[in-house]
């Protein structure tokens, strides 16, 4: 649709309104073909009918080769409105592509935060020959976003905003817009800062109350006060809580001295909350930054760490198993059963931990309720545990005609089922108060406790009782 | 700060500044007291001093039995803006205990959006008695919203918002505006709809744009086409991700005939976001509908059913161990190692899934790409089981002091690890293309598919080798 900017009469057809939500592969294989046959101009001419966020749907289908290969072949088509709608992933293979005069361009064409993006996903030295090509004002900016740390507020802002002194009425400011160049001005924005002398911000005008206002209305009597601030030091997490919690358009970010700096908007906070989402969710399952344009060998590294952490935490079970081997040889049934203890303590502990991830993330738990939570998730353990107690115990003692047995597995299960319920919770808490990110490191501790504790309690209540 | 409707011109304290960012556990335990002391004075006045989004942020600390008896003492406290804000969790809590009068006083309060929200939370009947207490009007409005399917863009979105006629200048629009009386008007809007005569939208004027143009500019020459149009049936998930993708503010909602009907703001959209991400994290630990208000008993109904799964695909596989009862008499050693081989395919497994459901929530996976993914999930799977073989050869030939042992798991390994990798995408593209969804069903198949695999290669390949 990007190319009709003007009024139309006809009825939107089902495909206009499916429009976006699916790439169009056809398109995909024009790319890829034009890409195969070295056709520069194909490749241009395709991705620029295209919406640029369409373009990038397209370029993110193609692999990091393909994508490559593109870059090189028509670096028009990677322009800045294309560069900032990319995933992290196929931003790095275009920049690669790219020269520091075609990167330069496009960075002129972004708007800050987009740019910024960009810029700090560049190599050292590539960043500075890129960063020599951009005039000085927008370099010493972008120099002075990147001194603040990776996914911290400070990376998301723009310096584009509005502001109006106190004393000004709704007129004066629509003037003052009116007025102002483009230049100054940011591309859109949806509240204009009323700020102090000193350039505080005390105050916001939304434009939908704005224009509404008369003319002679002093700002003071049509502004709200803020609901939050944000400093560039925010962790970005932190900074998109406040966007959920205040149902915010744009927030204003203050310097030490709270002095208005910048302006985060709300479509930057959309992208934080998808990255972080598929973070915690890759982490809990032991994955280290994965994209889908990874190759085999880049997809085998982002996941091998983790199963040699779980290699050695299988071993450790297994050496709990080996210390009963006599008790085993004497019983089989052991050894079939044992794993049925490890397993739903493992399960059961996953569930609390994923629970306890999300509340963490979502800021949920506090010293409010915390003893309450875990109090909650013991009682579950225990209760849960007398549950499967009373199933399991009953299927052991049809499966291998013993009474013993089924006390044993019964037993066991309601202790381990107890370990995961207390797991679950305190292992994230407690990575949480250590510093830790409670998505990445728990799992292991959590599934290593229940194992351990599983066949240990099993096989040694077992021989206790059966020998 | 939300009493400070004044400009203030000191400087911002770092309380200030970390406002909002954790909830005041001061503040929850004075509401508790209040509660437990039956003070209903004192919870109003506690709760009405607060931000609407802090007061709904301490009654979620509360327990649930807490968040009634809050309720039914102070039911003034409880109005439209707090119950706007509460999580699904507390304001099923809190509206078990106000009555019908009370709540349709504070639907009045709401936005429709919010308020649609509310009202599909009531059981059946007691949703007729609050609809009866409304005027006809928003009856009507509301009833038609409820109309629309759980979770789709119909429940989210808001009747009010503001259309031009195609033939119209920046200054008439302004105009418009300014004559239109509050009740027509949404609170806060981002954007104009240019529409034509049948009410079909055709382009969008952001309220930044109209306010720096000239009166007698025409619209037409302001407006730029729309990048995403919406409808009340599509999935809120979708609508999630035309924000996302477009970067938008707000929507527009089509009926069947492509009239506007609605509009969807971004703030519900994160909303949706926060919520997706939530349920898609815990199903795919098997946990269902959490929250942190839950009971004991809440808790355990959860988890439960998941772990009855967990319980039955254990038993599984552990009828494979059985089936080999008379070889691991014979030698211990295989019931020792044989957990290892099937944990470390589960992790593979689970790794692999994780990726899979995150980029099919993305919509990542497309007929364009899905080839090249899977054959690199079977190859990544490949190389880690030749690694794991690698590595776990030796240590089982050092542990058993038996080269055939040290080939058995070393085959295993490879295979289950391989199989690991087919499952991981497979699974959930499969049921992904059943129309079931992958978060939830996909890790039973997975694991069990490694566990069986695990178990069966292992000691079907010790019995052929060792016997």
């Amino acid at each position: 649709m990007s190319e009709k900017e003007h009024p139309r009469d006809d009825l939107l057809t089902t495909e206009e309104l499916a429009h976006g939500m699916d790439v169009d592969t056809l398109v995909v294989d024009e790319v890829r073909l034009a890409v195969a046959m070295h056709n520069a101009g194909a490749v241009e001419k395709t991705l620029d009918e295209l919406d640029p966020a369409d373009a990038a749907d397209v370029v993110e289908q193609l692999s990091a080769g393909e994508t490559q290969a593109a870059a090189r072949l028509a670096p028009g088509a990677f322009g800045g409105d294309v560069l900032a709608e990319l995933s992290d992933d196929a931003l790095e293979d275009v920049v690669e592509s790219l020269n520091p005069r075609q990167l330069a361009d496009a960075i002129n064409e972004m708007e800050m935060d987009d740019a910024v993006q960009l810029v700090e996903e560049l190599e050292e030295n590539f960043r500075t020959g890129v960063l020599k090509q951009l005039a000085p004002k927008l370099r010493n900016l972008l120099e002075s976003s990147l001194k603040f740390e990776e996914d911290s507020a400070g990376r998301l802002m723009q310096r584009e905003f509005v502001t109006a002194p106190q004393f000004w009425t709704v007129g004066q400011l629509i003037d003052h817009v009116r007025q102002s160049s483009n230049e100054n001005l940011p591309d859109v924005f949806y509240e204009v800062y009323v700020v102090d002398p000193a350039f505080h911000p005390v105050g916001t005008v939304a434009l939908s109350t704005l224009i509404r206002a008369e003319r002679n209305t002093p700002l003071t009597e049509v502004m709200t006060s803020l609901r939050a601030i944000v400093t560039p030091q925010m962790d970005q997490e932190d900074a998109a809580y406040l966007f959920e919690k205040y149902d915010l358009p744009s927030a204003p970010v203050v310097d030490n001295e709270g002095r208005l700096t910048g302006m985060i908007m709300v479509d930057d906070i959309v992208e934080v909350l998808h990255e972080e989402h598929k973070e915690d969710m890759l982490a809990l399952a032991g994955v280290h930054e994965a994209g889908l344009a990874d190759t085999v060998l880049e997809t085998v590294r982002s996941r091998a760490p983790w199963l040699v952490i779980n290699l050695i935490t299988a071993i450790l079970a297994s050496a709990v198993i080996a210390s009963f081997s006599a008790v085993i040889a004497k019983i089989v049934a052991l050894a079939v059963l044992a794993p049925i203890v490890a397993s739903m303590g493992g399960n059961a502990g996953t569930q609390g931990l994923a629970v306890t991830v999300r509340a963490i993330a979502s800021r949920d738990i506090t010293s409010a309720n915390v003893r309450r939570i875990i109090l909650r998730e013991i009682m579950a353990g225990l209760i849960n545990g007398l549950i499967f107690a009373v199933i399991m115990g009953p299927i052991a003692w049809l499966w291998f005609d013993s009474v013993l047995i089924a006390l044993v597995i019964g037993a066991a299960m309601l202790i381990n089922l107890l370990i995961a319920g207390l797991a679950g919770i305190l292992v994230p808490l407690g990575l949480k108060r250590f510093g830790a990110d409670p998505a990445v490191a728990s799992s292991v501790f959590v599934t290593t406790a229940t194992d351990v504790v599983g066949f240990f309690v099993f096989l040694g209540l077992a021989t206790l009782i059966l020998l």
